[in-house]
């Protein structure tokens, strides 16, 4: 599976993208989509899309991995944040691409182990799970590739429970019906 | 000069098309598109800029009035308003269209002269000024028609206080080169 992880923002908006399975993960890209604030907000928006757009065509990924942003946080940037979620939300749909959403202490729970993880550790668990020669810059580019490991792992966790649970279903049919 | 004035919602979003100049107004559309809690975020999402696309390409605004939601409003869909509010900025911007932010307190005071006013009386004022049988309905359409005329009332103001402002330049270019 492939999953592209995205860290929203209007200044600047980490892509990550991540492919294999379970413990054999590997990075295919990382970057960030910078705008600059002396543009307005409807460009910024348009260029983040059409770098959305193109990095969703060439990776192809299966899935987008989005964090999920509170309005309750109270950065002065979760307005625009929220906005740029949104095209990511759009992109996924109008391709059939499922998007999740995972929260910031669940992508650090997965990666270092703790949801209470700083940026330093996420990035050195993110080089260490990856097998990077060194840590992506800047942290929106790390926290990027978490989203898209989280995903990986989380994706992989919850598919394990529901075979389980489908295993389990099948012996009590099986039960009931002896 | 032709507004297109949205008040944005994911589950119900205004549009209201007002055609006109200073005191001689008239409703050219208005409505409401409604989205399904039922629906994926993304699917919603989708269909809203279907819906903005198809406005802007039947009635050709010469510009978007939209309301400027705030973060501190700890509104539960806060998150959501500011995303159609990206798209709206986008739809904007991907056709060199103005989008002008208008807060609600603006808007109500540019029709009903005070910003503390409730939604009947802007329901109201919307009914008066446009001269229509009987008042929008919901209050998201008369809220779409009220940012509308707002916009073209304050755009006068601005452009009438732009003119003034070039007219005493040139008159002190006049003077200096006496």
């Amino acid at each position: 599976m492939r999953v592209l992880g995205v860290d929203p923002g209007l200044t600047r908006c980490g892509l990550g993208v991540v492919d294999g399975r379970a413990r054999d993960l590997r990075m295919v890209a990382v970057g960030v989509v910078r705008t600059s604030a002396q543009r307005s907000p409807g460009d910024r928006l348009v260029y983040i899309q059409d770098q959305l757009d193109s990095w969703v065509d060439r990776f192809e990924p299966d899935a987008i991995a989005l964090e999920r942003v509170y309005a309750a946080d109270h950065v002065p940037t979760v307005m625009t944040t929220a906005q740029v979620s949104g095209l990511v939300l759009l992109a996924g749909a109008r391709r059939g691409l499922p998007v999740v959403l995972h929260t910031p202490t669940e992508v650090k729970a997965a990666v270092t182990g703790s949801g209470r993880a700083d940026k330093a550790q996420v990035a050195t668990m993110v080089t260490r799970i990856l097998t990077l020669d060194e840590a992506p810059r800047p942290a929106d580019a790390a926290d990027a590739l978490a989203l898209a490991i989280c995903h990986q792992w989380r994706g992989a966790g919850q598919a394990r429970r529901e075979l389980a649970a489908a295993g389990e279903r099948a012996r009590q049919r099986a039960v009931a019906a002896r």
